[in-house]
């Protein structure tokens, strides 16, 4: 069944993204996208989101070669978010490990910090993909 | 091994928060979370979130009854978002549908609408749930 979504873009330019590994179901990352952002993953098939702090599109894995070939875009209920279901080559998090979830939240301090016990898998060196 | 993180709580008062089942892995919904929210998830074991348009702390489950009992909360690299992973009671998208996510996209067009195809299981009739 076939149907026609509103989205959410209207609000705000940016929508967030959250990237999951089609495989292993694990979730990967959380990103931004502008619709030529979505746009250019749906034509290419690899995975494309908007960097807020550079205010820049971007294709996932252009520096590193850590990038994702896309199997399927989801969109919520409500339009104002998406998954991108993904393959991903290397590793999703720019810190080495395959996930940016890579830490389990233990408790919250009043400062706005918090502690966290590294629970992830490392599977590249940053060093040696980002000079 | 513990490490401290800083939440990116002090450039907004409210951070994005996935939802998944810890068992099967999907990727159910996406809403805000504020301090206390966390807190309140860490506290009691069920999933608390931020809404933005009533402008409060809300429980999941706490109308519907499909509750979310927490695994884990873990964080991202850059502190600034969360994953929930649950066991599910029920479904957690208010249209009846397991997760959210129950639409995968075609195409977008010009005017902020997209063409998407229902693959999504509805688990429940929200007119029996929500009177």
């Amino acid at each position: 069944m076939t149907e026609e979504v509103a989205l959410a873009f209207d609000d705000t330019d940016l929508l967030p993204a959250i990237t999951q590994d089609a495989d292993s179901g694990d979730v990967l990352m959380l990103a931004y996208v502008s619709p030529e952002a979505v746009k250019q993953t749906l034509e290419t098939g690899l995975a494309h989101y908007y960097s807020r702090s550079r205010d820049e599109l971007w294709q996932k894995g252009g520096t590193s070669g850590h990038v994702q070939h896309v199997e399927d875009v989801r969109v919520d209920c409500d339009g104002d978010a998406f998954l991108y279901r993904v393959e991903q080559e290397g590793g999703a998090c720019h810190t080495g490990y395959e996930s940016c979830f890579y830490r389990e939240l233990d408790a919250l301090n009043e400062d706005d910090t918090a502690e966290a016990e590294v629970v992830g898998e490392k599977v590249f060196d940053p060093d040696e993909i980002y000079e």
